[in-house]
């Protein structure tokens, strides 16, 4: 059964992860209401494992906005990374190159430290909702259609929707954006196990076996990746098979590899692009993984939803408190510019740093040349480092890129 | 008929380019003999129209060994390019960004002032030599046999032999290499045109109908270039047709195009690269285009040319003068870190400048909006302008890349 009428908000918040979580925060701090509506449980989105790079522009964010003391007190600083090749490690030194550096923090603790702020704050978070949909988004008074957690069918009425729920939620197939894809042909087979680091930042290996990338959650969690296949099996890998290929792709003088026992079962994630244009329908904002999905390998993910959210949480604020829509009409063309920043400098340092397939123009003996050649120059050049640091660590806010 | 004993030189050079010239001028200095063997007439190589941009450490090379005197007199020297997208220009300043410029001054011209140095200190270079083969390379006493300008054959004895002869040359066919090769899938279509230039620096358009070189030679002479299929047939072009082409790629406020007429027939270069490793076998050293070929947009070809045979007169001076085989033994290697710098850099402004086929990977839909994010970037970060700049107007000869 519906309720007739149903609730009323500002802004109706689709998806409880990192975009829809600070949105609401962000918004709440300026007076503005939101409903967040989440389909998984609390338990669930707090555990999720995903991206764990905080660049200095989001950390910093966090912190300005109050939700940084526990990722301030927890999180890893990491000065800069290292790029190994040639069974060597040279280092980018993020502190000496752009002044700063990033905060290894996991994706599920910024959720943790939001759901804390938002219902200290008396903040709405629905969890466990079912059949989310998304009517008169070409409207001035859109509304969210969902079943709440104990089965009852409700009408959430809004202003704008914040459509923050990921690759596969229901906001992008709200409209008919243009959608830019790109599948790598790998992908990474990730694993949380149980040892100390025995590095103290990340490691990105170019070996010849393939990429590799040793990361770390915590002084006791060690979150590693091999390049495998796109579909490649993940339990075709046994334990010991996997610490095998990692300490042939780390293997560099003077490193050793702590082993330790699977925190979670090993899996295999593709690695693609996509990006949707514009990333705004009417009332209906997209955010984050919604309106954009970056490989890995440039540690960007997170930190797009955070840029997304900011620049939304402002054009928002503009609307509600004085009536302008320039912001709005704004969001997406700003956004875009970070998110295309970002493709581009994933597909850089995956480019750079993958094995390809030695048939294809990308993995030919010539373009290995290349590839060597340009790690090479991006450790011997400071304008080189430079540049990759400041992608890494994250261009300034609001940077015309 | 071969007349018997021939004659005798140390460094037997094959090819009156660039290379075979300078090495012959910079081995003179250090008192190394040579003779140089060019199956083309003088009149021919000096008026051979090809590269134009000399590198600040070329151009300081030229200087240093005395050949700079014209040049400085005669070359236009340039302290940036502009990059043309989005119908705006966006400059990238050389001397802000790395402290020096280039100079515009045709790789003839160069040729000429060799020609007159080796001339004057008595040098010997045969012209309009034919049958040009090499023998005993894998010995301590190869010799170059040919037939001279006159119709007799001869040998020529030597130490070594230098292998200046270009892509099309005899020398790179005298041992079995590996061969790097790339075609990138457009040709220049060129023209050279009685036109003084309306702007001051080459401009390198990205535009949307493909990519456009303006460019010139004197401040009389105007050369232009067009992104065109590989296989183009340039009769098939008229000059209207090449102008509108032209106006079309390069528009921007502000901007006009003086028309002239061509001083020589518009033709089509295809786009390549090639690196053969290693580059010396037993007494065979190969320099110049012989060993690599580098498609233009970098403008490294002679640059390259130069740098080789910088390393290799060092490293004739050492085994000639004091019996040391180490420079000749490493020349190979330290040649082709630069070579692949180049390859690479050469690679990168191709792959940023120009229209890719929409149904390729590189020109669908996802990678123009990856190449126009990279112009952004690289007009907007200081680190990534002054990587193009460091690359463009050359890295200091040694630098370890």
């Amino acid at each position: 059964m519906r309720k007739p009428g149903g609730m009323r908000t500002q802004v109706g918040i689709v998806g409880a992860g990192p975009a829809g979580l600070l949105l609401s925060h962000l918004l709440a701090r300026r007076g503005v209401d939101s409903v967040v509506l989440e389909a998984r449980s609390r338990g669930y989105v707090e555990q999720r494992v995903r991206a764990g790079v905080l660049e200095h522009p989001t950390a910093q964010l966090l912190r300005e906005v109050g939700v940084g003391e526990r990722m301030d007190a927890q999180g890893l600083r990491h000065e800069g990374i290292s790029l190994r090749f040639g069974d060597e490690d040279h280092r980018i030194d993020f502190v000496d190159l752009v002044g700063t550096g990033i905060v290894v923090y996991g994706q599920q603790e910024v959720v943790k430290d939001l759901i804390a702020a938002r219902l200290r704050d008396s903040g709405v978070i629905e969890f466990e909702v079912a059949d989310v949909a998304l009517h008169g988004i070409e409207t001035t008074s859109p509304l969210i259609s969902y079943t709440d957690a104990t089965g009852v069918a409700r009408d959430l009425h809004c202003d704008v929707i914040a459509g923050c729920d990921g690759y596969h939620g229901v906001s992008r197939q709200a409209y008919r954006p243009q959608v830019f894809e790109r599948s790598y042909p790998f992908g990474w087979l990730g694993v949380l196990a149980k040892a100390a680091p025995t590095h103290d930042e990340l490691i990105y290996s170019a070996a010849d076996r393939g990429f590799a990338l040793y990361s770390m959650r915590s002084p006791e969690v060690t979150r590693l990746y091999l390049q495998v296949p796109p579909d490649e099996d993940a339990s075709a890998w046994s334990d010991a098979a996997i610490w095998d290929e990692l300490a042939a792709r780390l293997a560099a003088d003077g490193f050793t590899l702590n082993e330790g026992p699977f925190l979670e079962r090993p899996s295999v994630t593709g690695m693609r692009s996509m990006v949707v244009e514009p990333m705004r329908h009417g009332r209906l904002f997209l955010a984050g993984d919604a309106a954009h999905i970056v490989p890995p390998t440039g540690a960007k993910g997170m930190n797009l939803a955070v840029a997304d959210v900011r620049v939304l949480a402002d054009a928002l604020d503009g609307f509600f408190a004085r009536g302008f829509e320039t912001g709005l009409d704004e969001y997406s063309a700003t956004c875009l510019r970070r998110v295309w920043r970002a493709e581009h400098f994933s597909w850089w340092m995956t480019s750079m740093l993958h094995r390809f397939d030695p048939g294809t123009e990308s993995g030919d003996a010539f373009g290995r040349r290349l590839q060597l050649s340009q790690l090479r120059y991006t450790v011997s050049s400071r304008a080189a480092a430079t540049s990759l640091a400041e992608n890494y660590v994250g261009l300034p806010f609001g940077a015309k890129v």
